[in-house]
């Protein structure tokens, strides 16, 4: 059956899918390969804001206490943050702030959190806590400007349901720090943008009861935030894990929530943002490195606008320390990008949304249709996994048209799979520059192109995808044929002796 | 039938097809399409040497006489000479010097060539001629060093046999330009390397007593050069034209003639270049731009070495106005890259040829196979033009190995031919931005890979080729499978509810 | 005597001396040289737009006549239009178009002017010409979008009133040349800018007539433009002039009169566009290398925009070819760069210019002071030409600040002199890149900074000037002096044996 | 009086001035500042090594055991040794490293120095420590070649003779730690270089026990190495420190002593490496931000070469954070650079260096002269410190010179002298970008220059050194004046009125 494309818009496309994406820890963005990752990520992607973990612990240096004069001071230094913010502006990206975790020296108590242990105990005193906040903002307000640092969300902590990332997971100790934390955010200027709780999937009832507690005590709120994954148990083995994952949709159920929850309440209009998702939620899955993982995340990232103000993508860049260094190039990270920039599959579904065009003229089950104002139709179509072959017959509207310039790209099984190539040539732990350029030469779509004629204004484009395939369809109308008159291919290649 | 390629090398893989390519006048060379371009051809393919006309033309300036004091002066200034040459050698390439064509003011007449009018009659002043070569190569040698130019070929003028080129054609003015050039370059160092005569093809009894003149009066020679091209008659449209093309082999004849004129002179031993080759002489004739031509000379440039000291693509790049500005992107240029840097087919064969090792184990009509130090086995092949289908099967030799990595790049009727995507787009004659990126992915070689299992130190690689595929296999042997114990793909995609 | 610069702007600081800048002939915006230079220019200056000849000329390829099927047709190609335009918005700069010269085919006489022979003769058919005009015009706004082109300003030849720019200097011709033109651009879009006459200095009457002319046939006009400059006749030397300068005032008064003679016509309020001014109007006077030449136009670029929209310096770079190619580096080219982007004098009273804030504080016959919106404080100025030494004594306002830092950067003589380096260096014509080197480093200002007490809300500033000194100082306020309590410079140096 | 500079050279200048510099960690080496960083310095001075603490540290991720069926295993994982050291290479900077500290696993104890806590503790295995060693080189070895890691020197630890550094400064446990492992590097390739003991300076006895233990138990060892400082004892102050400092006569008498301690010793002939060097020895003393600092060092810098095999800066960049992360720009770092590229005094110091010829024609207490092959003879003068004024005045040769170009550049207390100009803008903690700006401008050397007659074939050159000030001198013999015979300055800057 052929789906008739309709000439008219449904709607805009929401980019909340752009809206943020994910990173490791706060100091890595000094690093080259992060930075060039993210470059070559703006370029072709381009996300609006990005946000990780780590802003406040040591590694960035901000809280440093010394003795002077027989008393105890705290000189708030931003050496790493201004380094850091500033590269990310220089990319065009600004910061999704999230506070936390604890400086070493104002906690409560000593549990770590990843390999680079970070705190996360509340802190000794509240005070010097909610001065830290306040001095943190207040700085990047005086160097960013007020315009600018209003439109970076500022997220309280992260997943404080969890023991492992607030002590014994005390939800009044959490509701005690949003409190403080809000009102020092607050007090830099009152139209910063502040909210949480930030929580993991399956603790629903934690974001009730945040939204009781902030109505209940007039906190100042300004977005609810959760996470999104799919994955269950892990399965260790050496240096990673398996895990079984739920259907996709699930993802858009997780997304979904908050708004229901917020529905009825005083907070109803208050933006949602996903500030985590992903399948795993572990950075040495494989199944992050996998064609698959592309096609099974496509309609989540091609729908995802539709429930939420933001979805963000877990995270963009394989230069990430929570489990370790990682001890092999492909590792099951979470990364977009390796190190050293190949393009995983899932990169290039990003790469691909990117192309779209704003205005939607069709979606389904397995594509999504746009047009830009220049008249290009763009169809971003998948393979749903767990299934070989599948077809798609659209017949798209090309008015004006003399006939259509159609460039396909596509990931799969097959295409702009170098994890597939990576393992051909033998799992190098840590390729040699000629591996690499084959392996970067492997990660690219597979590009074909093709003129459609066009009928009363239509052309007709049947797609067969292969497995685990993300295609990109690019049609543009050709208004005006240059051919000359004198053309005569068949006079192009005559021989003689 | 399979070719059992075998594991011991025949010989070194000459790379007289690297030796050196042609570029439109001396003066482009200031163009930043021109130098972009030609940073992309060193960086993928990497010539040696780089040749083209009007070093002496007014376009560059060097010849500037005066009046002072009441008498005439010459001033040789060098302000582009140095701008260009130093841009050569930061890229990578050295100058293959032709010396032409007259300055206006030392011409004996008014006989122009081309759209940029290059005088081709003889000087005025043989003096002042002799003055002029004398000033422009000690300029050279005094700012590059001897050590530098000694390995610059200078050779004298450019297809004197031919009366566009050199008024009248007349061979005995030709006789005593070559004689007065050579001699005063080697008045500025006799090691500097001097030759002629640069003739075009079907002159062979130019060559003849060319070799019969210089020996005759001992004048210095220490190379030989001619011309090569198939094409036929002009068959003239508009902004083009169509010509029939005799069949390559036809080329690998005519890079053979040299040699054969020269044995049994006194002059047997000297070098022979092929100073210019393609298939037709006219930048208008869109065969350039197909990916027809890049398998028409697939078997020329893996073969020409066999003949030649050096065989000169030409040119490198369509930035080149013998006809005028061109008027549309694709035009039929020689180029090996349109203006923008668009790659043709041809850019491809001469990109895989950079990626082959340095030494032959076999070759056949339609293939080529090397080997690098590294053991990596690559093989050139290519489908005869005017059939289709093409199969190939090959046993390659990977001793050691337990399996090995097999990458494979291709350009056809169907890939890498952004010409064919050109047409498909209506011909637009100066595309836009969103157009070229559309034409840069087009024209990129199609990339596949595989694993190939050994048996007994051997891999079977079996290979079909599309409609004009020249494709280029790089096998590397892989030595240790690094996959450790405990992977099992069965475990990463399972799925829960 | 000690300026008191009063704490409140007099006015924002006109921007027309960035509003335009000279450049040679269309076809060398091809040049890498040239597109190195303009970025620089545009990094550390920043144009608007950029003006220059030959658009229509054949080296820019555009006017293209054919037969096929027996009759005649033109083929209008951008293939050069388009790469020098894409390249100058990717550089941030517009063109302002120029309107000229004739292709040769179109040209009823074959006069030229210039090396690069530029014809000057009124077109065969004025059908074909407006032709060509439309064809033109529409191609940009298509290109680049109505919004875009409408930006542009479009001038109607250069120089008319001069028998070398304009055959007979023919006035009627002119007229019927400016009204076929103003109407074929208007068709293409009535919101589109088109304005003449584009005059030389001394032909005040040619501005009068023109009014008058526009005025009686109701021509579309949208600004009228002239040229100025001060030189006096050449007095030649081989490669070279020497001429007598008016004082600088002169330009000024230049400036001034196309305001005056619109005055109570019809046009009064029509924008002013000096699109050339200069000392010399020779592109081999040495003048233009010297310091002394950034001292002369300091006062006319500091208060040119209160007699004009814009005043275009003629011209940004040494690439330049109306009397051939330069023999040797600094050879008295317009350009405030020379080829291979050595920095005159005269580029820094640009670059110092660009550092300027935009709010007038006060100025006088030596200086200009301004102020940004973060209260930095800026101070141009300049040693009058012919004095030796030179004092200003400037009292600033520093409101709030506890002290300031006051960053000084001069050309003069001594500094940022590279013209007298080379000279010094024996004039080498193609200095080698070491040389080059030494140039760079001898073409940067002197730089110096100090700390300036701050009392009562205010800072004194006494400056010195050397010979033909142009100096910037930036007195930055310090609100907040952050040295610790306990720093003591003087245990920074305790020795021990 | 004037120093009559030779025309014959002394000989070479050795440049163990540039043989290596220091660095802080190895994982910095992923940062992009860092990078960057290293960038500049070899592209203004250029290294041949570099070394650093911290590589097999767990920062870096090498020996990762693990556990698999029920036993343990070890996997070393060079991911990031390879990012680091391909980048090194790429720009051109060789390892010279250092093999510490311990990995925390196989650490015997829990001991650790620096803020990034580097564990200082014997191996609680030594097979497992000479596993690591083997495989860490052989690693090396493979991935880049022997020929190429032959170059690079292998030390064994870092100052054992500091409690800090060491576990209780065990001698014998250093001793037994230097056999296995030498040996364990030598298993790899025994023509593959190391050494020892990486003693700090005041430990003398250590330097003679190590000859004596390797000597008697025939251990290999093909360099040894030391550290020398001038620095007396801390004097805290909060993020910083006070400290006397020796002349800097005593750091080449330091790099003196172990040539002194081979003698007569059967390793009298091994190279000395100084594998650190500064004046004082702690990240966080102001001196290091100087320009006293440069004119200290000038003298050791310029002369270090006569003593030792190389003598290795300590550090190139302030990246570096073994007290933490940096709370201001500057804060009395190592650098050469600061965080973000400013250059302080002593980056001239080596910047100069690098623009020295490489013959000595003569030196002094003061003065360094060198010639190159193309006859430019460059003079690098410095003030005494503690001394104001300085005068040095040289007759230089110029055989052949018609004159002389003189290039000065500067460093000193008003120039080149970035710090000043911070404390002048009240000592921002994190400058903003228009403050980077001026740091930059405020970091470069004040240049001037001259033309110098030339009598007889010599040319006197007078300097006056201000405070602290380091110069260096390019004189350039002028061999022909190109300027023209009609050239009058006097004619270029005529009046009209």
């Amino acid at each position: 059956m052929r789906v008739i494309v309709p000439e008219h818009s449904t709607g805009r496309l929401p980019d909340a899918w752009r809206a943020c994406v994910g990173t490791g820890r706060f100091e890595l963005g000094l690093r080259k390969d992060y930075q060039d990752s993210l470059a070559l990520i703006q370029r072709e992607i381009g996300f609006r804001h990005i946000r990780g973990h780590g802003l406040l612990s040591d590694g960035v240096g901000v809280h440093r206490p010394y003795e002077y004069g027989g008393s105890r001071h705290v000189r708030h230094a931003f050496t790493y943050v201004d380094q850091v913010v500033d590269a990310y502006l220089e990319l065009g990206i600004a910061p999704f702030l999230e506070l936390g975790f604890m400086p070493e020296d104002l906690a409560s108590g000593d549990q770590t959190i990843f390999w680079w242990r970070g705190n996360v105990t509340p802190p000794r005193s509240w005070t010097e806590w909610a001065t830290l906040v306040r001095s943190t903002v207040a700085h990047l307000v005086d160097r960013y400007g007020l315009d600018q640092v209003r439109q970076w969300p500022i997220e309280v902590w992260n997943e404080p349901n969890l023991k492992d990332f607030w002590q014994g997971a005390d939800e009044d100790a959490y509701h005690r720090l949003y409190e403080v934390t809000a009102h020092a955010v607050k007090e830099v200027d009152a139209s910063l943008h502040v909210g949480g709780p930030a929580i993991s999937p399956g603790a629903d009832e934690w974001m009730d009861r945040f939204i009781e507690f902030v109505t209940a005590r007039s906190v100042p709120v300004d977005f609810v935030s959760r996470h999104a994954y799919t994955s269950g148990p892990s399965q260790h083995v050496p240096f990673g894990v398996y895990q079984t994952l739920a259907p996709a949709s699930e993802l858009l159920a997780q997304f979904a929530r908050p708004r229901e929850q917020l529905r009825g309440t005083p907070l109803a209009d208050l933006p949602v943002h996903i500030t985590e998702f992903n399948s795993s939620y572990r950075p040495d899955n494989p199944v992050h490195d996998t064609a698959f993982h592309a096609a099974y995340l496509a309609p989540v990232v091609a729908a995802g606008g539709d429930f939420v103000d933001s979805f963000s993508y877990w995270t963009f860049s394989d230069m990430f320390e929570e489990v370790g260094v990682p001890t092999t190039l492909f590792h099951g990270g979470f990364g977009l990008l390796t190190h050293r920039q190949i393009k995983k599959p899932t990169f290039h579904l990003y790469s691909f949304m990117a192309r779209m065009g704003d205005q939607v003229l069709t979606r389904g089950d397995d594509h999504l249709v746009t047009r830009d104002p220049a008249g290009r139709v763009t169809v971003l179509a998948w393979a749903p996994v767990r299934e070989d072959g599948q077809t798609l017959k659209l017949s798209l509207p090309m008015p004006g048209a003399v006939s259509a310039f159609a460039l396909r790209s596509s990931v799969s099984e097959e295409a702009g799979n170098p994890w597939r190539a990576w393992c051909e040539m033998g799992r190098p732990p840590s390729p040699r520059e000629h591996q690499l350029d084959a392996l970067r030469a492997a990660a690219e779509p597979a590009v074909s192109h093709h003129a459609l004629p066009v009928t009363a204004g239509r052309a007709d484009l049947d797609l067969t995808l292969d497995r685990h395939e993300v295609t990109l369809v690019e049609v543009t109308p050709v208004v005006t044929d240059e051919t000359p008159p004198w053309w005569d291919e068949s006079r192009l290649f005559q021989e003689h002796s």
